[in-house]
């Protein structure tokens, strides 16, 4: 990574870089191709059948997924229920999450600070653009506010961004609850239906089929896409939570014009022993 | 929204309007939407069927319906399994409950206090007839009560409130475990019977399908009414509840005659980026 | 309601009354209607059946109803499990627990104390036989405790109290869980003893009917008695537990010697707005 | 009981008796009388059937009873797996845990304290033998151990003692797990087994009651047994706490040299108000 | 163990020997034995029908094995989905966790300091290389850290610790919970395939035990592997932490320059009765 060349500055002594390494988007692997393998692994067992075509039921397909899309909205304001797009489009692509690298760019900044002074730190706001929760924690060093007053208004803004995100990935474990109880739902359906009309005993097995299809459409759907999906969201906000609780210790720090030196022993411990920094120790 | 211009006061320097902008009451679309879509499903999917006269039966109705209210009434008292009534009407009908407009207000209730003193806003008073707690609070402060114990007796009555939802959340939720289960207790009588009487091979179909529609109607009631409309209850009590805190921090604000600049950076911790205000900044 | 009366005289400014209004027992209504209807829904539809006498079988009933009461013994003490039956008499037939009238009691003793001094209670400590809780927080108010000491040794009774209640609870509650599991187990041998016999075709229905009861009999118990009663239990002691917070916070206010207004405004934090008391405010 | 003679003599002024009345081991009737009715109650009902050897079908015992040591095993280490043991012979002959006697005791000894001085408990030291917990309180309160640190050290190994036990009890939470999914392996297997060979119909029914047979047997083992079990001995373990922490409180108030009086009103909030002890007041 | 003699030397009062006792890794017995012998049984099990070759179906091994791992991989990064390797790899070879060992092991630090000052244990500090956490801890103290910061350090590096072999173990959990999902979705699978083509009555019984094998791949591989694993894997961090704090502990004393006595008195309310240290005492 390029970023090594930069920040081999603070501990050769060398002037601190003013570039600050940029995060962008990435893409999930992990997610897109664990949800391809499994539909893959679905359909290829289909397919070894010699039925597939009763696999497809459209009445069923609607109750599942329309029933649980109706009846998860009865939880959420529509406004919680639309905020899952953006919410799963920021799984599907989300930011970089690199915990080292949020603390290099947190001791890359106090490096700043510590060698021109906080002000300085001033010029660099604008590359930090990327970072909004960064940026905010950084002007709040340079105007000045006290350190204790920097956490007090982090932490809340952590707890409430936290809390925003734990809401929209409620709407998708609710979702995971649902489809499997609107799968029951239309089994039994078909299940009376079947029963009522027991004159023919062949038409008994394709019935059976049919109704056990909603019960296979909302196992696929909660256990295969909602459960795992919400889950991937929680961790993803558990890891967002650590990079915005590093970088308000860095802006306090900062704030308190401590050595940078007591801001890489702090960060260490937050990272695993393979990759503890080590610029000045 | 004819707010924005009420609230440009503040930032052009005007004196500011001592119009506080009203909340009522509006529909929760998602809810009503939610629920005729689910069950407009149900009922699509059972007309399609050849048998919708099977999907009726009146003990099965009775026994799920009058049963789960029946058990669900030994664990609370009479007066809280009516408190659900109202409680029903008022998450189908919620007040506004809009964090930033809250935000707005309790700023503009700041802007008074700053410009025209603390008393000034026994004038307001009256306009917050709609918000019976922003008008408790504010009182407190106009009536010179030190700030910690405006905080103290707010937050206790801010968990009082909360509680109380929560006892009557907890009727619904208590019925949404209770349903199924009588669908059970339901479906064993039918089965039983059907057992007992296996003379009539021709006979074991439909019983079966009877014996079913406990366990149908326990599940509709339970995961598509029941449950979802609990979980909305939780939801709004947490909305509330946000809306409360917001409250009382500008109350305590307004009595510790802080700069209403010092409120807005509060406030907007608790907003999402997109809704923040910014009046003073 | 005569209390009204009384409770003129600290608003008018009349000498307070010392008659302190007494609470007594009083039948839980809830509970007993609410099992009434649920079991006479039950008798209905089995009575709609052709087969009464199928429902009854006396060895099903023995596992279930001594099974139940063997399992959940081990897991107690005899006399824990002997404590449910006084618990289960004060459910039925519980003291008279009305918030609003242990805040109006609490009100008037802090009034008589203000008036009279903290000395003058010790003459209304004898009307308070029935409210031993009460009667020992105001005795030791009346003893000269230090306020502190008050509220440490009534949080811990309140406690200790409070866990006395939850483990009476776990009993009902614990029975409430091994009643389906008899009932399952139950199942099991009535299947296995069908299926080992299968010599006769007609007799699998009744015999698997019979095999069924053991399961129904433990769903009955289970989901329409123990559990909602339990429920019912929980709910109680948070009530009780409440008034013995009022109580608590009462006699700390009269050790305090603080104005009555004082403890109006902290009662009525607590109390729903349409119930809140007004003798001084 | 002959303690009552004891403990007059504090009440009464008198010298107290330097005799601490020992605690011993008892029987958990409760807890043998409940099994074995349990199983009796299982056991008439197997043979009220015509097929009891149907019952027994050792490949079924060893799967769920081998098979539930063996994954239970997985779990922990072979020194937790065998803690086992001793902790079931405690479970049914505990030591006499009387809350009350423990508060005598208590008592007692700061009585001892009160009137020779904290050094004349040295020579009761011996007599504490049996209450390893007790004796070394005590002798940190003889030592003239600084109260503060007293509470600090008994508060730690209080919280060691429950964690073991809680690690003992795991090993029978988890077993009680495992022991009804191992019966479902063994159910599936026979399910496969039978339905592979469809050959003979009438094998179908003893092969599937075969099936059962290890369902069966992984319900009795975890309901009726294992379940029950470990709530007993979570339940004997909250006991055993309290009972350590009224011996902690005694010796802080001891080592505090407070008059015993206090520590009676500090050890009746913790008992039922039908226990209370009422030497001093 | 040779280490007694070592250690002998403290209460003798000879000089403290340096040689630390080293831990290194050994095999997890329970673990291994237990999976080994379940397996066994089941194999056992299978082998005593007539149609082992009935258990063995690819495509079914396929959707559990490899969808498990598929879903399972979408709720993880793949890092975090490859560092179960590593643990479990850790969990078969754990390092030597001996409590006591640690606590002697620690207290041999603190009478090294005591006799030859802090400072002699820096050439102590390479014999630690295989204790990680303990070598930082002793290296803090060494170089002179203030004891509340060691703490302070030394707790959110345990915090850290944990938490990261927290999300390894729910890579295990999860999969734990996918698995039976998978096994219902592939039974699901073959149901409706056996279900749309009922024309030969004879291939309903091979078929339905085809469909029969996810679901009892999926109960092996989740109750009988990933769920008791990764409760060994809890437990093993319960352990690790355990050890990390008597380390943290000793750290902050020696730091502290405090008699080694007072250490051992500490460390021994953390050990079990049988194997308390009693060098001092």
């Amino acid at each position: 990574m390029a970023d090594g060349a930069e920040y081999a500055a603070p501990r050769a002594g060398a002037a601190a870089s003013y570039e600050i390494p940029s995060s962008g988007t990435t893409v999930d692997g992990a997610l897109l191709v664990g949800l391809l393998m499994a539909f893959a692994l679905i359909g290829v067992a289909i397919s070894l059948g010699e039925s597939v075509r009763s696999f497809v039921d459209y009445p069923s397909v609607l109750i599942v997924l329309l029933g649980s899309f109706a009846v998860t909205m009865v939880s959420f304001s529509i406004g919680e229920v639309f905020s899952v797009v953006p919410l799963l489009l920021r799984t599907m692509f989300p930011p970089v999450r690199d915990t080292r690298r949020a603390c290099e760019r947190a001791l890359s900044l106090a490096e700043i600070a510590r060698r021109n002074g906080v002000l300085a730190l001033d010029h660099v706001l604008p590359q930090l653009a990327r970072e909004v929760f960064l940026q905010r924690a950084i002007a709040m060093a340079v105007d000045g506010t006290p350190p204790e007053k920097i956490e007090s208004v982090l932490v809340t803004e952590i707890e409430a961004t936290s809390e925003r995100m734990t809401r929209s990935a409620n709407v998708l474990r609710r979702a995971a609850e649902v489809a499997p109880a609107m799968g029951l739902i239309g089994t039994l359906i078909g299940l009376v239906q079947m029963l009522a009309n027991l004159k023919d005993p062949n038409a008994i097995g394709p019935a059976m089929a049919v109704a056990l299809l909603t019960t296979f459409y909302g196992a696929v759907l909660a256990y295969m896409v909602l459960a795992p999906v919400a889950a991937k969201v929680d961790r993803n906000a558990a890891d967002e939570r650590q990079i915005q609780q590093i970088y308000m210790v860095a802006a306090s720090s900062i704030a308190r014009q401590e050595n940078p030196r007591q801001l890489e022993t702090l960060l260490n411990t937050v990272l695993p022993p393979s990759q503890r920094l080590d610029y000045y120790s």
